[in-house]
């Protein structure tokens, strides 16, 4: 897609150049991209990161619910017809989710209809540090929450999902 | 596109289908249409706009300068390539911004560039209510802004685009 960038040439970058770069980090949600380019110059890889989970923390707790309604659900319809993003596809493939068994297939999609149900947005969870029985485990254990505590858990997955993003497009800070 | 719906029937939307249906009202920032849903229901076409406003006014500048960039140029890259969202490309057309004399193309774009120079966003203007002459106008004067005065201008026009949107999809509170 590109090739890996030093935390310099970021900062460099106009606005136009890192939208297009980091636009879905968080997924379907340029306007976090383009709000964080305000943040520049990051000193480091994990200060970009920082300033990015700064600015979701910011936002009001409907504009954290907003962030997690742009999330695909997890083995859902835009999985079945290709329609996911590049970045989701890749994750919800890696973890396993296109080959369910059909039995964690219909249970998966019950839960998620009813996690959606409750809270009101899709069950978000970091795929690319989750297999398929964690990723059931979590959904079913996650659902019991009180909205107030499930809010800023979901919203802790975004920026895990946001951080694995990163890596795959900025150059490490580890000097060697 | 879609035919228009009342007010009631858009609160009993699905998030999925809010989102479907009102995903671009302000420009590629799903974000916020998916925070709104949070506020429904919703008593008319005009109290929906005011949660819209009120949610981005509840941004930090970072955030409104973020609606911002999300934004195309006008008479830009885009509207040459056919790579415009549709409601951009309608309203661009609509204003004549297809079919500028040369001295005005070259004018725009240099004005356009200065303009990002300055502010770090682009030039954002409701070009349904403004014709090519006052949005060159407009692009000068604002120019010549500080900052700290043009970002709020700027995003009073991101609501009036979002409300001339709104009602090319909801069916007007006017009772006859």
């Amino acid at each position: 897609m590109f090739a890996m960038i030093a935390i310099g040439e970021v900062n460099s970058l106009s606005y136009e150049d890192f939208l297009e770069i980091f636009g879905n980090v968080v997924e379907k949600c340029p306007l976090v991209t383009a709000a964080v380019w305000s943040a520049r110059p990051f000193a480091t890889l994990a200060d970009m990161e920082a300033r990015i989970a700064e600015f979701i923390d910011s936002l009001p707790a409907a504009g954290k619910a907003g962030i997690l309604r742009c999330h695909p659900d997890l083995a859902g319809r835009d999985l079945q017809s290709g329609t996911l993003t590049a970045e989701s596809e890749q994750e919800q493939v890696a973890a396993g989710l296109r080959s369910l068994e059909p039995a964690d297939a219909t249970r998966l999609r019950r839960l998620n209809l009813q996690y959606k149900e409750r809270f009101g947005y899709p069950f978000v969870i970091c795929a690319g540090l989750n297999d398929r029985a964690a990723i059931l485990r979590q959904l079913a254990e996650r659902f019991a929450n009180e909205p107030q505590r499930e809010l800023p858990l979901a919203i802790e997955e975004v920026k895990k999902i946001c951080c694995l993003r990163l890596r795959r497009i900025v150059a490490s800070d580890i000097k060697l």
